[in-house]
This record gives C-alpha cells, sequence and structure tokens, in this order.
C-alpha cells in the first residue's frame, strides 16, 4: 500500500519558520553548539533543541526553531504573514539565493546578532531523490504544479523540483500555503506536468 | 482596456479578518450603531469605524474589521493562522452556514459577549453579477477552479461561484490563500471550468 502511494504522490509537509545559522553564529546566540533534537524528512537535517527570537522593525517572533547542521551563511525562512509582522517583507527566493535579501536581528540567550541579509519566503519546492526524479520524469531545477490531496485542494503552480543524492521525496510549503490547501499530517500531493 | 480585463479576468481581493454583528451586538458592544468608513466592492457593503478584540482560549486579536450593515446572525471570518493563534479551530464554511461552528469572546469599548458559534474560515467564492455570471458561462453554487495571475501563482480548486442581481463580479480568498499566492493590489483571476 506504501509503496503504492509512493510511485503515485510525494509527501507534502507545512516547513514553519526557521533559520539555519553559521558555527559562529550558533556558539555568539547560545554559547555552544547546537543539540540535535529531532530529525526531519530530509537525511541528515536535524531541529535543534535550541531557539530563537526574529526582532523586525514592527514586531518580533520568539521561539523560532533552528535546524541543523550548520552551513556558511545564515538564512531566516519565515511566511509572509510573518513579514507583516516584523515589518521585513521576504522576498519568495529558493534556498541559498540570500543575495540582496533583508537583514534581521537574532536574539539568542546568550547574545544577539544582526544579519545584514538572508530573510525570505521560501519558494515552494520538491525534494527528490534521483531514483524518484526518474521515476516521476523530472529533473533538477524542472517548475511543475503540485496538485494537493488536502480540505482545500490546491494546484501550487511554480513548484521547484530538486533532485539530489541526499534528499528523500517530500514537497515544501511555508505555513501560509499550508494553511491555504487545508494541510494536516499525512498530506499527499501529485507531481503535473 | 478594462472592459477587455473585465471580459478574461476577476479580480481577485484578500478578505482579513472580520466580523458581522447583530444590531443588539452592535449597541452591546459600542454603545451606537455601526458607522460606514469605507465601501467595499459588494455594493451597500461598508468597513464600520468600529473595531473589536477577538478572544480566545490561547490568544487575543485586536483591531479587528466590523463589517457592515447588521445581520440576522453573527459571524466571525478568521484565517487558520488567526486560529491557531486564538486557539479555536475554524471550520471551513461558507458565509451563512454558522451551524455547528465554534463561538469565541468579543471585546468593545463599552461592552463584551460570548458568541455562542459563528467562527469560520471563508470558503473561497467568487461574487458575480447574474449578466457576468453568464458571460463566463457560470451559475450560482457552481464549483470552480481559479488560477490567480500573481507573484506565486496558483489554481485554487473547489472555489464555489456565488451570483446575485446585488453582487459585484470579485473573487475572495482569506490572508492564508492570499499570501499563499502572492496577492497584492490589483489581482486577477480566470475562471477554469
Amino acid at each position: 500500500m506504501e509503496a503504492v502511494v509512493g510511485r503515485l504522490f510525494v509527501p507534502v509537509e507545512g516547513s514553519g519558520r526557521h533559520v539555519h545559522l553559521t558555527r559562529e553564529q550558533v556558539l555568539a546566540l547560545f554559547g555552544h553548539e547546537l543539540t540535535a533534537k529531532r530529525p526531519l524528512s530530509q537525511p541528515g537535517q536535524f531541529l535543534a533543541g535550541e531557539r530563537v527570537t526574529l526582532v523586525g522593525p514592527k514586531g518580533e517572533l520568539s521561539n523560532v526553531a533552528v535546524l541543523g547542521p550548520v552551513r556558511k551563511e545564515a538564512q531566516v525562512e519565515i511566511s509572509l504573514t510573518d513579514g507583516k509582522l516584523l515589518g521585513i517583507m521576504p522576498p519568495v527566493r529558493l534556498s541559498g539565493q540570500v543575495e540582496g535579501t533583508p537583514g534581521v536581528t537574532l536574539r539568542g540567550p546568550v547574545g544577539e546578532l544582526e544579519l545584514k541579509q538572508g530573510v525570505m519566503a521560501a519558494r515552494r519546492h520538491i525534494h527528490l531523490h534521483p531514483e524518484q526524479a526518474r521515476h516521476f520524469g523530472v529533473r533538477d531545477k524542472q517548475v511543475v504544479r503540485l496538485q494537493t490531496l488536502t480540505d482545500r485542494p490546491v494546484i501550487f503552480e511554480d513548484v521547484v523540483v530538486r533532485v539530489s543524492p541526499e534528499y528523500e521525496a517530500a514537497a515544501h510549503l511555508d505555513y501560509d500555503e499550508a494553511n491555504a490547501c487545508g494541510l494536516g499530517q499525512g498530506g499527499l500531493g501529485r507531481i503535473l506536468p
């Protein structure tokens, strides 16, 4: 049963607001390395036990998730709803495309630091292992549509496929998108050409 | 130009959280009748100068819009994002279908009252005048798809058409949906069968 579902559909996950940090930033904010609290769907990625507060010109968001492992560059992924609250409008970008994005202040238990850039709304995307990409007939960087089998069904256009041997099949939406389609636990989507 | 656009597309509007109240509730909350601050896209409907606070078990939302004119029954339209903050999960309903929906406490400048029911996430819908419905080839209560011509293009499925001589063409999304499609000023949508 699960095998059949996996041949037809991809799991759809809502990504809450979160930050990626460099090792130096982790030490400055928490005074120690990240602790892994829970593994994520992408192999090797984890939710850290540490949390930060985002401070913008119009408001703050506390208890924001930190994902590990550490990266070479910081990235803060928020929804447009979050952006309104903070007073920082995030451009919609693919992960890693931080050039020219706005900054934000991060506050941790032992320190505060100002990011010059890195705030974005993650562009919706689908992670696939090369074998899964072959199966679905799509390639890395291809733009597809994703039809959700959810309470409020939606066909998301302009969804980027990302293929890597390090990936496992999962479509990633932000919380605005997840709420717009009524995504619950175990949500599934269909890749449309 | 505008006429051509109107023949092909419908304006898409994001509806922020808002409440509809009975005359008795207006008097209990504000001590006077509603004052009209700004007309809305639907003829006769207006944004009132008065604002209320929604009080739920987990949080509050202040400065919430009140729409006029008064109705026979109260209705509180919020997004799923708002619902998480308040601790009240709104079912997705068409306007007027308040039976069995959760309640909420409303706080105004001169009084507070508890609604037994009326909290919902508005089911996305398209208002059309009968002539516009004829033009687009759709009828009242028909379920269609709405393709947005926006920054983050989306095809919303399960969109209900509502036809009345009192309506003017407008697709209504909540803010989760508006953010999910990157809706800005002057957003347009195309009705798909």
